[in-house]
C-alpha cells in the first residue's frame, strides 16, 4: 500500500479525460493534475521547447511526493518520456504505449490509422509503437492542427467541422484502414463527428481508458493501491482564463473541480 | 540622429507584418524582432499571463538598446502597455491606438467593427478607444478563436474558411457597420474572405500600416532618424518549429529572413 497521489499532466485540460478514467477505476485514488494552460498548445511546438516544459512540470508533480506520474499528453509522452524515466524515481505511463496496444489488439486488417499533432507525428512514436507490436502492420498518421482549436471553441457538430474532419480524413479513408487512434487527448470530444465520416466499420481507439488501465495494472504490480479514501484530488493550472474556465466544463462533464493557478517556469530543470 | 534599432514583438510571427511596414517606410532603420512562439497564442490567456509575458519580452529587447518599443501584438496592447510604459525609457508604441484613430478617421455612418481575440475583446480597448475620438460611435466586437489556427495552417480559401467567416461575422452584417477593424496582426491573411463576405461597402483597417505610420511619427518628432544603413535586423523566436519555419514564410512573403532561438521565460520582471 502507498498512499501518495497518483500525478498526472498535459499541456492542457484534454488530459483531465485520462484523470477522469484513472479515478473511475481506482475511485480511491488521489490524484494530482497539472495543465500547462499558460504555454500550450505543445503539438505545434519544437521537441527541444517540448522536453523543457515536460520537465519542468513532472519536477514540479514530483516534489508533491506523488507514487507514480501519467504523462496525460501525446505530444508530451512522444518527445519526452524516455527524459523523465530517466530522471524519475518513480513509474512514468505516457499515453502513446497503451494507445499502440490498443491499435494492435484491435486491428484485423492490419492497416491503423493515427491522427495527432504535427508534433506527434514527427516523432513517429506511434507506427514505431505499433509496428514494435504487429510487424507487418501499415500505419498512416495524418496531423490534424485544427482539431484542438475546434474543440476549444466548443464547434464539435457544426458544418465547418464536419468539411474539416473530411479534409484531414479522406487520405485515410482511402487506404482502408478499419482502426483510427486518436491521438491527442482533445480529440475524443470530436469523436461523433469522425465516427460520421469513417463510417461504422472502423474502430476507433481512444488512449484515456486503454492508460488508466496501464496505471491500474503498474499500481496493484508495486502493491500501491490505496486502502482508504484519501484527501481532495488537486488541480493546477499554469493559467486560468475564462476560455479555459469554459472548456474545463466540456472535459468533465457534470463533475465539479476546485482549481489553483501555478507558476512553474521558472523552475531549474532545462 | 539615433543609430539604436526599433524594438518589434509580438506573441508570433504575425507581428512580422508591422515589421515589414516599419520597413518599407524607413528603409534605412533597423528593426529587431521578438516573436515568442514558445508560448503563444497570447490572445486565450488571462491578464496576468499576457503581462508577464509581454514584460519579459520588453525588458529583453530594451536591453538591446533600442530606441524605441512597438507591440505588434492587439492582445499585448490591449493588456500591458501601460504596465510597459511605466518601466519603459525608451517610447512605446501599440497597434491598437492607431486601429482606433484609422476606424474614426474612416467610418461614415458612425458604426464600427471590431474582431479580435478572446482577450484584446475583454479589455474593451478598442470601444474605449474609438468612442474617445467619435464619441457617438456605435462599436461591436467579436471574437474569432479559430481564425489564429487558420491562418496558421493555411486555409485561406477553403470552403470551411468561408463558414467561419459567415458564422463569426453574421452578427457585424447585421449591425450595419461600414468600417471592420481586423483586431489581430493574423487576421490580415484573412481579409479576402472576410471582404467577399462583408461586402465591398465596408471599410476593412489592418493597423499594421497605421502603426508603422505611428512609429515613424514618433521617430521624426524625437529627431531619431537614421541617416545611413545599419547592421542587419534581427529576428528572435522563442521556438522555432517546422510549423513556424512555414507559417514565417506565409507572413514575410518572398523576403528571406534570418531567425534566432533564444529563451527569455527566466528573465527577472515578473
Amino acid at each position: 500500500m502507498n498512499d501518495a497521489a497518483i500525478g498526472v499532466f498535459d499541456s492542457g485540460i484534454g488530459g483531465l479525460t485520462v484523470a477522469r478514467e484513472i479515478k473511475k477505476l481506482m475511485p480511491r485514488e488521489r490524484v494530482i493534475y497539472l495543465g500547462d494552460t499558460a504555454r500550450l498548445p505543445f503539438g505545434s511546438k519544437s521537441p527541444a521547447t517540448i522536453q523543457r516544459y515536460s520537465l519542468q512540470i513532472a519536477e514540479f508533480l514530483l516534489k508533491r511526493g506523488i507514487k507514480i506520474l501519467v504523462i496525460a499528453c501525446n505530444t508530451a509522452s512522444a518527445w519526452a518520456l524516455e527524459q523523465i524515466e530517466a530522471f524519475s524515481p518513480v513509474p512514468v505511463v505516457g499515453v502513446i504505449i497503451p494507445g499502440c496496444k490498443e491499435a494492435a489488439k484491435t486491428t484485423v486488417n492490419k492497416r491503423v490509422g493515427v491522427i495527432c499533432t504535427s508534433a506527434t507525428l514527427r516523432s513517429e512514436a506511434y507506427p514505431v509503437g505499433i509496428r514494435a507490436l504487429v510487424p507487418d502492420v501499415h500505419v498512416v498518421t495524418r496531423q490534424c492542427p485544427l482539431f484542438v482549436p475546434l474543440v476549444e471553441e466548443g464547434w464539435l457538430e457544426k458544418k465547418a467541422t464536419d468539411l474539416i474532419v473530411a479534409e484531414y480524413l479522406a487520405p485515410l479513408e482511402k487506404e482502408k484502414i478499419d482502426t483510427l487512434v486518436l491521438g491527442c487527448t482533445h480529440y475524443p470530444l470530436l469523436k461523433p463527428a469522425i465516427s460520421r465520416f469513417m463510417g461504422d466499420d472502423v474502430k476507433i481507439i481512444c488512449s484515456s481508458e486503454a492508460t488508466a488501465l496501464e496505471v491500474k495494472k503498474v499500481i496493484e504490480k508495486l502493491d500501491y493501491l490505496r486502502e482508504n479514501n484519501g484527501e481532495k484530488d488537486l488541480y493546477y493550472l499554469t493559467d486560468f482564463s475564462p476560455s479555459f474556465q469554459r472548456i474545463t466544463g466540456l472535459f468533465m462533464e457534470e463533475e465539479q473541480i476546485q482549481v489553483e493557478q501555478v507558476d512553474i517556469s521558472s523552475r531549474s530543470v532545462s
